[in-house]
């Protein structure tokens, strides 16, 4: 056995008690579990390190954490995949959920629990994905003052604040690029700004390979981000149900987004887009209490005008022309400049 | 003159350049200014202090601060109301525009620009009025550490940070009251919580007064936040602008509600209901580069949901029927304690 191939060890899965009737039977045959190929976000299997593995048959496996983010995760899974107030089509922007499995470890530290979750780029061949974390604030209101003072340092200094939602990873299929796919570094990622943002969403669209160095072409934009079935159409599907819902706050969960370039080329009028859009990354999520999650909502709004922007505006600078100016820079501000006696 | 009476001293006026073709004629008699009756926020004229004047004709006079604050909302002011991308109608959510004057202040220090703006409770006898400040984050990205980290306290001891909206201030019409109002201190709203919220909420358009102790019987619901014309359906035309407007970023900025309790108990079903929805407070915009302001538009969804409830739960704790449990407190959830090796 590699350090990074597992056999899947069926005798020490732990199914949550009260949630067996509705998981579905895994199949008899041991499956190989392997680091995902195709992941941007979150902790990675490598080097031997704690990581997610796949089983190459669609279901993913995420080791629980032992601060208790593994344990929250699992427990919104299970309450979440079963609450009769959740709408089946919200339900479906959701990873289906597989159930707790102890599985040998990817660090080889030993058995420990994994989520398992439906593998979201299962049948993918050269997926393009982005991952973007949504919410003008990733902490908890109970959070730790450690935690809070981590998150909000991160949440000023990146997008976070200033958009509602930052990109926390991306691969873009880019037949030039060594491994196929052109996947900025999480250092690159990290530092994103606004103006990054917009170019990485119109890079994300576009039939010219990032590594071109030109302009994005967004050829691919009314195909992935518009039409019936894209993600704008999807985002605001769940928009809607944000709008009116108070079960849930998600705090740190992201969007990830999935398309195959040759697939939405190759595309015919009136055929299915085949983008996936799902809902990821519950380790803090908080009772809603009657209160809408204003903080996913006003980010999901923000990120689906940046998107609709792709759409609408191919240049990428129409907002430019529509500003109001407040500041002095040009001098038509000193009028107010003397006013204090 | 006594302390809290001041004499217009048109001399004095300083209109900023540019914006005296837009500003109508002030009258030419000269009229007394003294404090406002019914402010319920920000800084009250009291006792001698520093504060806003108003001249019994439909203007209010707000000094400008000395920090920059003053000339922000002046700057705010003048570029806003002549702005071509405003849409007249949201122009009128605004309170008028009558440019800056030198009065005398209230404090007795001398004379000092004002701003000049719309009395917004002008004409109204026996005012209910409520300030709310909206968005989840009082403070623009890009303030001073001192100013963020008294901002953020606040915040998060608030229930702006939980809610997306505070109420910094309310008076309701009481018969039974001293002075004709339930008010309650400055302190006292300082420290409300959700529930609290909730329950003002409800006082604001009910028939019993808030002083008899009984719950609120929202027997005005339907007439104050209700209808074509009422504080919903005026929310909802906000909702839409800042759902799509990229302009500018509001932050501390508030959404005041006047009404008249007897004007709206004897209206006719089809008559207006006479509730004037304004927002107020510009003393922090920021420029919005092309990003719509999720903070200000997340915490104005919530306001709407927390309205909408008052409407159509008239018991006040619908909300409790319809919840997502994740924590253990009942032990129902103890099915996740174990799952760490």
């Amino acid at each position: 056995m590699t350090p990074n191939i597992y056999t899947c060890r069926r005798s020490l899965y732990a199914i949550p008690r009260g949630t067996a009737g509705v998981l579905p039977t895994l199949p008899m045959a041991e499956p190989m579990l392997k680091p995902p190929e195709h992941q941007v976000a979150g902790h990675r299997t490598l080097d031997g390190k704690l990581g997610p593995l796949v089983d190459g048959r669609g279901l993913f496996y995420k080791p629980l954490q032992g601060d208790g983010r593994g344990k929250d995760e699992v427990t919104f899974y299970s309450v979440f995949s079963s609450h009769p107030a959740v709408p089946p089509r919200i339900l479906s922007f959701f990873p289906r959920f597989h159930g707790t499995h102890v599985l040998p470890s990817s660090d080889g530290s030993g058995p420990r629990p994994h989520l398992a979750l439906e593998d979201l780029v299962a049948g993918f061949r050269f997926p393009s994905l982005i991952d973007i974390k949504i919410g003008a604030r990733t902490w908890p209101l109970g959070s730790s003052d450690d935690y809070f003072r981590k998150c909000i340092a991160r949440d000023r200094e990146s997008t976070t604040a200033s958009l509602g939602f930052r990109i926390s990873g991306v691969q873009i299929q880019d037949p030039r690029a060594a491994a196929g796919f052109w996947r900025p570094s999480k250092s690159d990622v990290r530092v994103y700004l606004i103006p990054d943002t917009r170019r990485v969403l119109r890079q994300f669209v576009s039939m010219n390979p990032p590594s071109d160095g030109a302009k994005p072409d967004c050829g691919l934009a009314s195909a992935v981000y518009g039409g019936p079935d894209g993600v704008l159409a999807q985002l605001r599907e769940l928009k809607e149900w944000f709008e009116e819902q108070t079960l849930l706050h998600f705090y740190s969960a992201s969007v990830l987004v999935v398309y195959e370039k040759d697939a939405v080329a190759g595309q015919q009028p009136e055929g299915s887009s085949g983008v996936r859009l799902k809902l990821v990354d519950f380790a803090h999520v908080e009772e809603g209490n009657g209160v809408i999650d204003h903080n996913f909502f006003g980010g999901l709004c923000s990120l689906i005008k940046f998107i609709s922007d792709v759409i609408n505006d191919p240049e990428g600078d129409g907002w430019k022309s529509n500003r109001v100016q407040l500041s002095c820079e040009n001098g038509n501000m000193e009028k107010n400049g003397n006013l204090m006696p």
